[in-house]
């Protein structure tokens, strides 16, 4: 099944990612500022961007690995997962961000990949400098 | 085989995304500045990254579709192809890239489907607003 794949070197500790991925006040900083629920493993978080509500189950917030499965989205995003691995390298961390488990590599595919990148950069705005595009402030593709 | 898909809408018309896809000077100003060759149809193209170089030939570079395929790059480029397809959206044009037919979505796979995400941003920024980031000025990530 195809996969959107995107790595990325974080100027900022592993811990301090971490806590980007892995609490609700970290999410609403570079995702969308109306993120709510529980994001400790076994919780489910719904993400808001206006009138679509994306919901996940945590199925893991380890120390160096974040995983959701999507209970409730979209048709081509129920289902799918994403998973976040965090590895030190030096003074920074490099995130491996994955999308998985698409039915297919449909144009929304295309397009929620490129978003995946802009977001990706809006996360390491935020830890980088305290400039994040969550939504409704994101980067429009 | 894995396919890199990314979408973006860029403020210009579709005539101008593409002579940035078609032309040596177009690809000089948002991929790598060092870039010589033959754009058209048949042609050969090298990518120079410092030492690093991509070679291409040029499958098609129609009105609005453009095809390369790899000849000599690293070993998972090799063969694969790129594909730019472009369509008006009113005064705007959707740009749907894909590199295409990787053996794998190995970890190189996600560093350049990111990076490819980068290099779109700054094709964007040089149409929008002759802010291109082609290497050696290209956005780390």
């Amino acid at each position: 099944m195809p996969d959107i794949l995107q790595s990325i070197h974080i100027d900022a500790p592993l811990t301090k990612v971490r806590t980007s991925l892995a609490t609700i006040d970290g999410l609403a900083a570079w995702w969308t500022r109306t993120t709510s629920g529980d994001a400790g493993p076994g919780g489910k978080i719904d993400f808001r961007f206006g009138e679509h509500v994306t919901q996940v189950r945590v199925d893991a917030a380890d120390p160096a690995r974040v995983q959701w499965t999507v209970l409730n989205s979209n048709p081509d995003w129920d289902g799918t997962r994403m998973t976040f691995e965090l590895e030190p390298v030096g003074d920074r961390t490099l995130l491996r961000f994955g999308h998985r488990g698409w039915r297919e590599a449909n144009a929304f595919f295309g397009h929620c990949s490129m978003k995946w990148a802009t977001f990706l950069l809006s996360l390491r705005g935020e830890l980088e400098a305290g400039e994040g595009r969550p939504f409704p402030d994101d980067i429009a593709i």
